[in-house]
């Protein structure tokens, strides 16, 4: 009887379909994923690939958790501006400063790039690397969307988060590599995804070694040092990984150079787009978006074999919470 | 008997006394080593840390391989000044390179920083970084060490080695950050070390995204990006890994500041210098080098309370070969 039982889950359908990625529709997606991970993790496969190189990146504004209306980081320097200026009167002594300190946001944006970059450095500098990432992670636990009505950290994609724990479970290494700040994300990762501080990378910031009531520090500095987006992704992960991935996941065209370098390389390769098709249960945006645009990306996902994901279709769940 | 035999082992000098860390004489910095390990892993101790925050970094030339007489990575860029000038006689245009490509070393120190920048950026360009880091690593492979006729990779130090995977046995992730190129020390710290690609921090170059043959690559610029010592240490560590150490050793005082910002933090921590003392089996310097000067953090270490390794009387076997 035992073995009857033993026999008939053997030639059952694999085991895979009943229980990996629970969050995904039985679409054509899912199978595409669940099939490049058995072709990469089959020693007898031609396609086998040792677990070492077994790499696996994901951008995170759009990918891992949602981006409108606006980067989630942003919205944190706005909160941080607000708490500086009340804390400080004399803080928002320039225009951009005070815009962000009301939340004027089209004050802000009139200001464009330069006054950007002055928020986010005013709002992202003076105190330690180790404050900041726990101050970050604080804010995403705590603090709420301004439409969704929930802690950010609620808003990671539930069927993204199943794919990197599937990913890991088949011995990949799972990279976060974003826009975003990587001591901002630091704060978070590790709770949200299983992405520990180590297998992040990020945007950069000039940090300064200081000693600070006689014990050194490592104190962040106004300054940009590196931005992790576009070409600068496949450089950031060459300078922190130093390998190149196997499989990459991204939602815009920020993702393009990692899609394109990661999946023109030799031997079995996986590149993948989270299409926000979704305006019920997330947003749809795509070609026209001022926030993560979606559009060279899109159109040469057919060429490049690249898995354009359908929210609405690829998946039964979105949120994680 | 059986049950007998069981408590005589439990009642035995811990298994640790036989079995760890055999390249070191039973002297007072092994046992400083096992007591730290014993202490932040034992879960019941007060002292007990996670296996998520026990990061140990390691510092590369003089601490896990040789130094002398020169940065094994100079001797490197003169290999290929040699290689790249006798296939293009063009190439050693300027008096650097000049001296770089005939192994005039003394002509080369007398052009003083500007010139080693030149040959290192010359020599560490132009092809993509993973050409350059299979590159490098072929050459600690099989090059020979112009006086102790082996090749570099077995001038590793086998009680480091050791000592790095006691540490990993252990729960601890291990990390190098070194002042040397980053993409030079991936050609080999995974063989040597079983330190991989992702856990190497040092000196970055400048790099490029560029389509080359219709494909994308990422290719290595003569220019420095990132210098990887003194204050850099903790300055990349936070880039990198994002977590303070609680172990850190190193042998010169490029590492001094990594010492001092991961020993001075609350919780339990260890500092560990190698100090160059073996004139018979490997060579003896400190304060006057030239290479791996020790000076300060010699000073300073007993009252920051590093360990000071002492490797003539604390290594039975230095290399690993």
């Amino acid at each position: 009887m035992l073995r009857f039982i033993f026999v008939l889950l053997l030639a059952a359908t694999p085991l895979r379909a009943e229980v990996a990625l629970p969050s995904w529709n039985d679409t054509p997606a899912r199978t595409a994923i669940l099939d490049f991970v058995d072709a990469t993790t089959d020693p007898k496969a031609a396609t086998f690939v040792e677990p070492k190189d077994r790499i696996a990146v994901f951008d995170n504004d759009g990918t891992l958790w949602a981006e409108q209306p606006v980067y989630f980081q942003f919205l944190f320097a706005l909160d941080r501006a607000r708490a500086l200026a009340a804390a400080d009167p004399e803080w928002a002594k320039t225009p951009a400063l005070k815009a962000a300190a009301t939340g004027d946001v089209k004050a802000l944006m009139a200001g464009g790039e330069a006054a950007l970059i002055e928020v986010v450095g005013a709002t992202h500098s003076g105190m330690t690397v180790e404050e900041f990432t726990r101050e970050a992670g604080e804010w995403v636990r705590t603090a709420k969307h301004p439409t969704k009505d929930r802690p950010y950290i609620d808003m990671t994609y539930l069927p993204m988060v199943e794919l990197l724990d599937y990913l890991r479970l088949n011995g990949f290494s799972t990279y976060i590599v974003s826009g975003g700040g990587v001591d901002f994300m630091r704060g978070f990762t590790d709770e949200a995804y299983g992405v520990p501080p180590p297998n992040v990378v990020g945007s950069l910031g000039k940090a300064t070694y200081q000693i600070v009531d006689g014990k050194p520090q490592v104190i962040k500095d106004p300054a940009i040092a590196f931005i992790d987006d576009k070409e600068g992704k496949p450089i950031g992960i060459m300078r922190s990984i130093g390998q190149r991935p196997i499989f990459a996941a991204g939602n815009s065209d920020g993702d393009y150079q990692m899609l394109d370098w990661t999946t023109s390389a030799d031997g079995p390769r996986f590149g993948m787009i989270v299409h926000h098709t979704d305006a019920k249960r997330e947003w749809a945006y795509d070609r026209d978006s001022m926030v993560g645009r979606l559009d060279k990306a899109l159109t040469d996902a057919p060429a490049k074999g690249w898995l354009v994901v359908d929210m609405a279709k690829d998946w039964s769940t979105v949120f994680a919470k």
